[in-house]
C-alpha cells in the first residue's frame, strides 16, 4: 500500500535492534483516517463475506482492528495478555514469547466469544517474529474455528515470521513488508 | 444513553468486589457499531470544533477512542503503561494505582505528541476510582495543553471517581452511570 509505505519512509525511525518505530501514526498516536484506508485495502484482498469475527491482540492491534470491524460491520475480539481479575470463566490460552518485553506472556480469550462455526480474520499492526500471531492462530484452533486469513499493517520481512505462515499455506496479506532496515535505511519487499 | 444501559442490563455481569463485566460488547468482544453510536452521543455533549486531540489509555480505552477519532476526523493518542523498548525519547509520565492489577503503574505518552496548543478530549471505556483518568489529566497538564472534557462509556458512580472530577469543575460526561451493583442488581443514576 503506497500511502502506508510513504508514511513509514517519512515518519518511521529505525532504532538499535532493528526496531522500527511508527508511533506517530500507527501504534501510539493513531491516524484513524489512514486506518480506514488500510481497512479498504484489506477488503480488496480478503473475501469479507465469509468472515464472521475479527481477532486481534492488545494493545497496539486494537485501533486498526476496531476500524476494520466498524467499516465491515463485524464483531471484534481482542485477546488479552496475562490474567486480570475481570476474566473469570472458560478461557482459550496460548503461551508466546514477547520480544518487546523479553518474557513469556499468556494470550487469552474467553471461550464463549469464539465458536467452532466462526470464520476468523486476524488483524494486527505489526508482524516480526510472528509470536503474537502464532498465539492468535492457536486460539482459533483451540476454539475449533476456521482461520480465513491474517491482515498485517507492517511486516518486518527480515525476521521471517510472515514467511513461515505463508509456507504453512495461510493467507497472510501485509500492507507493507520491510525486507531490510540496516544502516537506518528502510527497504520494502517488491510486490 | 438508553441503548448502552439496556446492553449493560442484558449482558453485564456483577462479580465479587463490585466488578462489572461488560466484555461481551465493550472491552473484550467489541461491538463497533454500538461504539459508533456512543461517539455520536459524545458529539452531542462536547463542542468537537474545539477539540484537536483524543486521548485514551491502553488497552481497553483504545477501541472506543479510535471510533471517536475516526468519526470526528481527529488524531488519537493512547497512553502506554510501563516502559517498553520502543519508547525512547521525551516522555510525559504519571504514576497511578491500578485496582485491576493491584499495583502502581506508570502511564506515559511521548511528549512530541501533545503540544501546549492542543485541546484534549479524554475518552475511556470505564471510570471507577478515577486513577487512570487522573493519570491522563496529569499528562495533559504536564504538556501545558487544555483539557476540554472527559467522555466515559460506563462510570461506576458508587466508587466516586467521576464525582471528584465534577467537583473540580471538569466537564465529564458518562453515557451510563451505575450507582449501585449490590446483590448483583445494577441500578443507574437518574439523568
Amino acid at each position: 500500500m503506497d500511502e502506508l509505505k510513504a508514511r513509514i519512509l517519512s515518519e518511521g525511525k529505525v532504532l538499535p535492534g532493528d526496531i522500527i518505530k511508527v508511533g506517530s501514526f500507527l501504534n501510539h498516536r493513531v491516524d484513524a483516517d489512514l486506518m480506514g484506508r488500510m481497512a479498504e485495502e484489506f477488503g480488496k484482498h480478503f473475501d469479507l463475506s465469509k468472515v464472521t469475527l475479527i481477532l486481534t491482540i492488545e494493545a497496539s492491534g486494537i485501533a486498526l482492528a476496531t476500524i476494520c470491524a466498524y467499516k465491515w460491520g463485524k464483531p471484534l475480539l481482542y485477546a488479552k495478555k496475562a490474567k486480570s481479575d475481570n476474566i473469570e470463566n472458560g478461557l482459550f490460552c496460548s503461551e508466546i514469547y514477547s520480544y518487546t518485553y523479553k518474557k513469556n506472556v499468556t494470550v487469552m480469550v474467553e471461550s464463549e466469544f469464539i465458536k467452532p462455526e466462526d470464520h476468523v480474520l486476524i488483524i494486527d499492526d505489526f508482524l516480526a517474529n510472528g509470536e503474537a500471531i502464532r498465539g492468535l492462530t492457536d486460539l482459533v484452533k483451540e476454539a475449533g474455528a476456521s482461520l480465513e486469513g491474517i491482515g498485517i499493517a507492517v511486516e518486518k520481512g527480515f525476521q521471517g515470521g510472515g514467511d513461515r505462515f505463508r509456507k504453512a499455506g495461510i493467507d497472510i496479506y501485509s500492507l507493507a513488508v520491510i525486507d531490510s532496515a540496516s544502516d537506518c535505511k528502510i527497504k520494502f519487499r517488491e510486490n
